[in-house]
């Protein structure tokens, strides 16, 4: 079996579309604007007039003519976000003679949004064509995505339906974890939904209090030392594996980011843990009962991804959680923004480096461990109880004590 | 051939010599006071009443008695540097009862200059004996030292000599490089010679000028753009490798600290570099014609080599280079720092993941090169001339057109 991702493909159905320019292997080389299949009415007005995003600039980028690059000075890149410059009015894009929406600082170019939903696409593409290969998940898979609301997963699904979608080879599943912290779960799961909706997606809600008797917020109440988010991410992990192996899927789809990536690359090479860089998804194998997960985002920043969910209007909830990250994570994502501040390709190059490991330690030492299935919830377990069902217990002892 | 490591060893000869205790395996555990030898007049109380020094406290320290440490209140630690807190009057070293002069951050510990001490020792006679052995350098093997006057290169002499000196199947042969930056390397050289002096062993110095034909300080006049701290480097590693194969040795050992390799390691991992993380000395094996380079000192922080050689009262020239360090390297130290103050043991977890790479990504594969001499200066090269004959020559070229 070898997957075949189509090259060009629309939206299967609902309210979200687009005209798709072919997409490009790289980061397009400027070409004359001739060669750009652009619509008549520029359909990124509003994304620069209605929306008032932290991703876009402030002003109206459209109204502008901006005359030949040559014929202008510099202009003033304005503020300077932690991710790189915010683009200035009148800046062109570096592909064609449009207004440019974002600066790649590490690229050192400028892009219009038609050359930046083209630039993403294609290195969705790419990350998801080598990743289902490097599986063999080809005609007949079954993806589950796990589609929290949030800005990447929502980009996530509507990318795979738009990659995968119109192929009759393959089927998306979207499954939705609900980790019971209402004020926050709940609208990003009416976001889901009304993604769901307009792809035409059948949506499976699951939910940490059915899966495994606590919801995350009587977790952060039962919990003596620290946040919760230690259990709830184990709670998530086991009942978005549960619900895809449910739905006999082959591989579960998760919207994990370039920062994403790049910071848990760095923090398990400053652990100096290469088994856990090893034993990280994307996964080219999986043991029995474990759904290998795929991560077609990787290669695409943090702000491209919420950048691209703002020009396509998908529907997401941009919210914190309430109970905020884990302190050791925070810790390693300021470090990691303090790289890119000195040098704006340091995320490229962690993982970059993550594939050099992966590809020259043989990824296949690391998953010989063999799993049983967990004799409480049936899940893949080292031995005894699976990891999740032993947190519950000692919550239910907690509780029982207090 | 296996080398093999006196285990307790005094110096050769000259006025620096000390009692020493013998050598612990790791961070002492904590022993009663009877157990440790100690001379009766307390020999480091110079330290802290006689010299001004940044890396001891300036208080007396010998003069306190703080009586036992459960009676006491925990003590201020005082202001914190960069490398963790100073240590503070009355602080009582964790393996015995005489007063501590330093804190280890990453192992959460104080200690008194001879524990100090003993753990500095036996830190370095481990790697030395670990990487003698890889190499296989052992009965008659010479081993030449990169001997600037630094704090560094001071401190690991000695501790060669304390180590090896006795054996007479191991001989020291020190080497200084004049760069040519007179009010700076002058009296480095001077304190070079002094140490040499007292350890009764010949110094050999060689000058860029003899090997290359251009002193640094030309070398800063003539470059145009930036520093000329990349050509210094290359002449400077030219010329020790032809000196320690001049003089017929097996081995040139360096002086780098766990500062300096933590920072190399991070700077070649954030690039992605896996093959130069493999190429960076320690070498268990160097292609024909370079000697392989030995860091003895790679696990000791740069403030416990520069501690070890003021308790010492090693002659060392503490200044820093007029030319400065390279931007590059300054960036990647800075972010090291940043590591530390989050994570004390962040360079210690650096130098296992060099170790593990080099170990499972088989640093053989990198050495595989065939050198052959340089036509113009007999120096092992890829091919053609090598790197610094090639600067020289560049260097001869700008300086005849300007």
């Amino acid at each position: 079996m070898e997957a075949s991702v189509p090259s060009s493909a629309g939206r299967q159905s609902g309210s979200v579309s687009s005209t798709r320019a072919p997409a490009a292997g790289a980061v397009p080389e400027p070409t004359s604007s001739a060669n750009v299949t652009r619509p008549a009415n520029n359909r990124f007005a509003w994304a620069a007039t209605t929306m008032p995003s932290p991703w876009l600039p402030p002003t109206g980028l459209v109204s502008v003519s901006p005359g030949p690059r040559s014929a202008r000075p510099t202009p003033d890149r304005g503020h300077s976000s932690k991710y790189g410059a915010e683009i200035e009015v009148g800046v062109q894009c570096s592909a064609c003679e449009s207004p440019a929406v974002t600066h790649l600082d590490y690229a050192g170019r400028d892009l219009c949004a038609d050359h930046f939903q083209r630039l993403v696409e294609s290195r969705f593409k790419k990350q998801l064509r080598e990743q289902l290969e490097a599986l063999g998940a080809g005609e007949g898979a079954r993806i589950a995505v796990g589609l929290s609301g949030g800005k990447d997963s929502s980009t996530l699904t509507a990318l795979l339906v738009d990659a995968l979608g119109p192929d009759p080879r393959f089927e998306i599943v979207p499954i939705s974890v609900d980790e019971g912290i209402p004020g926050y779960r709940g609208p990003a799961l009416s976001s889901a939904e009304e993604l769901a909706d307009q792809l035409d997606l059948d949506l499976r809600v699951v939910s940490h209090e059915d899966d495994h008797g606590w919801t995350t917020d009587e977790v952060a109440q039962t919990e003596t030392e620290g946040k919760p988010c230690g259990t709830c991410g184990v709670f998530r992990r086991s009942s978005l594996n549960q619900a895809a192996r449910d739905e006999d899927c082959d591989v579960l789809a998760v919207g994990h980011n370039l920062d994403d990536c790049a910071e848990t690359t760095l923090m398990n090479l400053l652990r100096s843990d290469l088994e856990q860089v090893l034993r990280t998804g994307p996964h080219e194998q999986a043991p029995e009962g474990l759904i290998p997960r795929v991560k077609p985002l990787r290669s695409c920043t943090e702000r491209e991804v919420a950048l691209y969910g703002v020009i396509e209007e998908l529907p997401y909830h941009g919210a914190e959680c309430p109970h905020a990250a884990e302190a050791t994570r925070r810790t390693y994502r300021s470090l990691l923004l303090d790289l890119v501040d000195h040098e704006p390709s340091a995320r490229h190059r962690l993982l970059s480096l993550e594939d050099k490991l992966k590809d020259r330690l043989d990824a296949g030492e690391a998953d010989e461990t063999e799993l049983e299935p967990c004799p409480e919830c049936g899940e893949p377990s080292a031995g005894g109880e699976c990891r999740a069902c032993q947190l519950a217990a000692e919550l239910e002892a907690a509780h029982a004590d207090a």
